[in-house]
C-alpha cells in the first residue's frame, strides 16, 4: 500500500524566497490527506502536481499563520472547480469561525459541505479511522494551542501462501476468512491451522507529524518507534534561548527526540528564515541521529 | 518624480501555475503604496526585490479572496520584521473584522500601529492627500461592494528659468516664492511677472485601477484621461455573458473603455485560470485600442 509524504511547504513565519510556509500531501493508498496549509500551498500543489481535487482531509495543527493561511484559497478554489464531494477538516475550534467570517463578507456559498471536526489540544485522540489509516491528535507544548497528527496505518489481512493453497485445491471462497484469521477445514474433515496456510501481514507503519513544539516528554510516548517521525527544527542548537522563548525546537533537539522515541527516520522542517541554506541544521541533526532528511520542498519520502 | 507600477499578480480567482492573484505595487516618489494583496503577494515580493518594509500605504479593493488573502500574512511578516512605523491600510469595513479575528486567534499583538480608513463603495472619495499624490475610491460594479482607486500625482511647483534667473541675479530666497507663482520685484522696484521668470510644471499624471467590475458607466467620467488606466479583462469577449454574470470585463471591454475615457495607456490583467496564454486577450484588447500591455508578473511599467 503506497505510503508517502510530499513536502509542500518548509519554511516558519517570515517568508523567505523559494521556502514556503508549513504544507505536506499524505498518499495513503491513493487518497490524498493534507497536513497544515501556509499562505502559497495551492500554487505548490501546481508546481509539484498534487491535484487539489483529490483531497478528502485536511489536517490544520494550529492558528499561527505560517499552517494555515492558505486554506480559505484552497477551500474557495475547490468550489469555483465544482467540487461537490464532502471534505473533512480537522483543526482547532475557531478555525471555522475564521472560514465562516471571510465566506460571508465574499458572500460564497460553498456547493460542497465542510464537515469540520474540532481538535483538542489537551488530549490524544482519534479523530479519524477508515479502511486504511487511523489519525490520532498529539497534543504540542507551543504557544498558542497546538496539535500534530500521528497517521497509523490500519493493520492488514493475512498473507496467503498461495502456492500451497492451490495444492491443496483450497476453494477460493474461503480465501477472505483466512485472511481474516481462521483456520481451514477440507473435505475429509483435515484441519490446517491458519499459520499454516497464511502469514502475517507486514507491521503498520506510522508517521508522526510534529509542528509546532519545543522539546517536551509528554508526547514521546505518543510516537514511540514511528516509521517516519516529521519533526519541526526552526533553529540550530546555538539559537536554544530563543526556540524556548518561542515554543519551538532546535535540529539537536529533533534528533533527540528521534533518538528517545526509536523513530526509524527523521525529517526536519520549519526552517527560520535566518538559514539562507540548510546544511548546517542537517548536520547537526545528523550528529545526533544519521538517519535524517530535510523537508524540502518537492520532495517525496517513502514511509 | 518616480511613478511606476510594478504586477505582482495577474490572475483572477482560481489558481494557475506562474500567475498569481491580483497585486501591484506603486512607486510614487519612491514610496510605495501596495493595491490589492492576492494569496503570495509577499512571495512575489521577495521574488521581484520589493522590499515589503518600504510599504506605508495597503489598499484594497474588495473582500473576494484573490484579492486580499496575502494581507494577513503581510502584516504579520512586517510585525515580525520589526516594523516600528505606522501603516495606513484603505479597504472594506469589513476587512478590519477579518484581521483582527485572526490575530486574535494567533494571539499575536502587533508592534506597529494600523491606520484603517474604511472605504466607501457607494461614492468616489479622497481617502489620502499628502505631498505625492492624492487617492481617490472609484465605486466599481461588482458581486459585492468593490472601490477601484486612481492616484493623482499633485501638482508640482513651477519651474524656474535658472538662466533668466542668474542674469537678473535674483537672490535665493526668492525662488519659493517664485514656484509658488508669486511676481518678483527687484531692488529698483521693477516688476518681473512670474511667467517671464518660471513655467509651468508638467501636468500631474494619473494611474486609474479597476478591479473587479463588469462594464458601467458611471465611473467613466471620474477616471477621464488617466496616463495608465488599469483594468480587468477577465475574459475574451466571446464569454461576454459569463463576464456580465459574474460581474466581470472582457479584453474588448476593457479596450472601449480606455477609448471611451481617453486613457493615454491601457493596462489588462486579473485573467481567468482558463487563458494558458494571453495572447488572445492581448490582441483582442488591442484591435481597439492598440497601445495596451498584459499586466504581466514582475513586470514595471512607468506612468
Amino acid at each position: 500500500m503506497r505510503f508517502e509524504v510530499t513536502i509542500l511547504g518548509s519554511s516558519s513565519a517570515t517568508p523567505i524566497y523559494n521556502r514556503n510556509p508549513t504544507s505536506q500531501v499524505l498518499n495513503i493508498n491513493e487518497r490524498l490527506y493534507l497536513v497544515d496549509c501556509g499562505e502559497g500551498t495551492q500554487q505548490q500543489m501546481l508546481r509539484f502536481d498534487v491535484r487539489a481535487s483529490r483531497i478528502d482531509h485536511i489536517f490544520i495543527s494550529h492558528l499561527h499563520g505560517d499552517h494555515y493561511l492558505g486554506l480559505v484559497g484552497l477551500l474557495s478554489s475547490l468550489h469555483l472547480n465544482g467540487r461537490k464531494k464532502t471534505l473533512k477538516l480537522f483543526g482547532p475550534p475557531q478555525l471555522l469561525e475564521i472560514i465562516d467570517l471571510q465566506f460571508k463578507y465574499s458572500e460564497t456559498v460553498l456547493q460542497y459541505q465542510i464537515d469540520f471536526i474540532p481538535t483538542n489540544p489537551l488530549a490524544a485522540e482519534t479523530i479519524l479511522v477508515n479502511e486504511d489509516v487511523s489519525v490520532e491528535t498529539i497534543p504540542l507544548n507551543h504557544r498558542i494551542s497546538c496539535t500534530g497528527f500521528l497517521f497509523r496505518e490500519k493493520k492488514r489481512l493475512r498473507k496467503l501462501y498461495k502456492e500451497k493453497l492451490e495444492r491443496l485445491a483450497v476453494p477460493v471462497e474461503h480465501f477472505t476468512a483466512l485472511k481474516k484469521g481462521a483456520d481451514y477445514v477440507d473435505l475429509k474433515g483435515r484441519v490446517y491451522k491458519n499459520d499454516e496456510l497464511t502469514s502475517d501481514s507486514d507491521n503498520p507503519r506510522s508517521f508522526a507529524y510534529c509542528s509546532d513544539t519545543m522539546f517536551d516528554e509528554r508526547y514521546f510516548e505518543q510516537i514511540k518507534g514511528a516509521d517516519m517521525l516529521y519533526h519541526e527544527a526552526t533553529f540550530l542548537h546555538a539559537m536554544l534561548d530563543r526556540a524556548n522563548d518561542t515554543h519551538h525546537t532546535t535540529a539537536l533537539q529533533a534528533a533527540q527526540i528521534a533518538n528517545i522515541t526509536g523513530a526509524k527516520k527523521l525529517l526536519i522542517g520549519h526552517f527560520s528564515a535566518r538559514y539562507k541554506t540548510l546544511d548546517e541544521l542537517l548536520e547537526e541533526a545528523q550528529s545526533e541521529f544519521p538517519n535524517t532528511a530535510l523537508a524540502i520542498e518537492g520532495k517525496t519520502f517513502f514511509i
